[in-house]
């Protein structure tokens, strides 16, 4: 693994050096949130979510963030003509399918934004990675939960990567990283981090950031996944027992300050 | 009052034990703070405000939230069709009509969600509440002031309560819980929170977690503002003096952590 | 200066005296951020952005804040709206072109804006600034960079102040505000300010509050420009090794508790 590690820390220090715009079509809930974890780890991110603009905006932008949390019939059409351009221009998609299996709305859009746009990288939890692939799950909302870390959650993470040609972060207890023959597991974070808003948001977010100076794909969502664990490890020793408000501070701080040496030491991931 | 508190300490576990879905459609200042204090009292929150999906969401539901804080042309339809997805479904409606009195928009569609939807709770400030009642206030915009704890305030939330057949929280430096029958005053809080923006929809949003657990809406509406009083009485002490922001980050902190002691030891209630 | 330190103290009362009302159409990033420090200072703010209810807003507040940054067709519409609305009623439009330069949809909003309603103040980065002046910058998004404290840069900002007989507000490393003819520029301030998402908001937010109880436009921005630049350098001295998300508590913090003699004494300005 310390080859991929070094490949991580090269895009950690890109990230901060080139500073990738990251075009952002996100949701109301945590688009603060998304904007400033990008920013913390060196991004600069432009949310603009209007048809008028998208085309426009991902001419400047290194990555679109797809995130349908609080999608609607306006921005729905906006995602599909920003995917699509990001697709002429040649810059990655990332796609946060927000409460897979909650809606129709949101199964219908999914299908649509994966059969219209080609997407660098489907992040969702693995509730959401599973209902993609069509494996039933018990949803609550925008949360679920299954079991992480076992071959079964591996092979799902799997095939929707091998379906669409791309990469999964499938996040849970253990994050799943895969291309659908290479798999990652990621061993950070903890449970206190679900008991704020937007932490799969803020994932995404960090993807986009990585996504947008990093070739390989692959370790570009490892790196953000491992990132943002690491980050919430070090907040929950900073800041878990004062409460969930200060977790999130926390949070977003560990990401704008952690060093190299740092992020490297407390990485733990496993190849499969 | 002993008996109260017994059925507010239920309340309080049950959220946590049970994590009800709460299907919110909130305004976009306040968003990220009603999910955060939702789930930092164990509910589990959904954002969705498109026509297309609120009658899928109100399906997962366990109650929902209508709050009107930045209403919209497009918003309002989802409101209006969420309330009767979930009066068909005979799961609670809470009602936050932000700004009432502030302009004929709000006013109109305050009219119609309270003709058209058999709300459970209506939870304002007492100026909104006045204002449905179609009394003369002075509103600032989303704020307002008259005399709490008065006989006159009180008379105004119970008239309010009859009218539409339900619990009416009246928050103000004396919060006023009453279904038209049986009223509690309620005593914990300070005008610090003032300084913040959306105690007054976190109240709401807190109000929608215990109310998608309790049977009793009178009880779950006081619980859920009781709780908010205490957690900003927490706040002001552990962080009063660094100023309104760190209040904020204190009082979700608060809300995360309070243990059922200490609730019930804090807070201050009187039966009218 | 001690008579234009003399007048922003006066403003500084002012505001905390009149808590003035400002409507406030802005982004969906940033809303929350530009409500609360508007609070933080005395306003008391409200956030309207449907165009069935902007007339009615406007009609009850002292200032209007038209925000670009998450632009849209509605929207767009909303503010062109508000902002007749404010020249009508005669209370100060404060204009923040984020993003300028950088779609055409925001151009041609912003040219759309500025011809049919008089605002009294334009608050934006250099780089918008000069967007607006038709001078050629390197944007990256919503973010760009110039020469700050040059006699070029100070040139374009007077252009743009005359073309549109508006003080102009142009922020940067150093911040230039002027009428055509007076000249003042601030020196508080640092350039972690730009790894927190909305800072260029919430000066846009502070001049709407400042501007709400200020005859003199150009005083009224150079105060709210200090002062958020004060509060940024306390808020860097308190929490500026924590991280990004510490800063912008303190920052918001520092806002809410700055007593006049510390915004006195810290307040660095020059005149041109």
């Amino acid at each position: 693994m310390n080859n991929i590690k070094q490949e991580i820390l090269k895009i950690y220090n890109d990230v901060h050096l080139k500073n990738p715009v990251i075009h952002n079509i996100t949701n109301a809930v945590t688009i603060n949130d998304c904007a400033n974890v990008q920013l913390a780890v060196g991004g600069s991110p432009i949310m603009a979510d209007d048809i008028g603009e998208v085309e426009d905006i991902v001419n400047i932008a290194s990555c679109l963030v797809i995130n349908i949390g609080t999608l609607n019939e306006r921005t729905i059409q906006s995602m599909l003509l920003a995917g699509k351009s990001a697709n002429s221009k040649g810059i990655p998609v990332i796609f946060d399918p927000v409460g897979a299996g909650a809606s129709r709305l949101r199964d219908s859009t999914i299908k649509r934004i994966l059969s219209d746009i080609n997407v660098s990288v489907i992040k969702g939890n693995l509730g959401e990675i599973a209902s993609i692939a069509g494996v039933q799950v018990c949803s609550k909302g925008v949360d679920s939960s299954l079991d992480e870390d076992s071959v079964n959650s591996i092979d799902i993470a799997k095939q929707v990567a091998r379906t669409y040609k791309c990469v999964v972060g499938a996040t849970g207890a253990v994050d799943i990283v895969t291309d659908g023959e290479k798999t990652i597991t990621l061993h950070n974070g903890n449970s206190m981090m679900e008991k704020i808003t937007g932490t799969g948001c803020m994932a995404t977010a960090l993807v986009g950031a990585y996504a947008g100076v990093s070739e390989c794909k692959l370790i570009g969502t490892v790196g953000a996944l491992g990132m943002l664990g690491v980050a919430g490890d070090i907040a929950l020793e900073k800041s878990g027992n004062l409460g969930t408000a200060s977790l999130r501070t926390a949070l977003i701080d560990a990401l704008s300050i952690i060093k190299e040496q740092e992020l490297s030491e407390r990485l733990v991931m496993n190849e499969k």
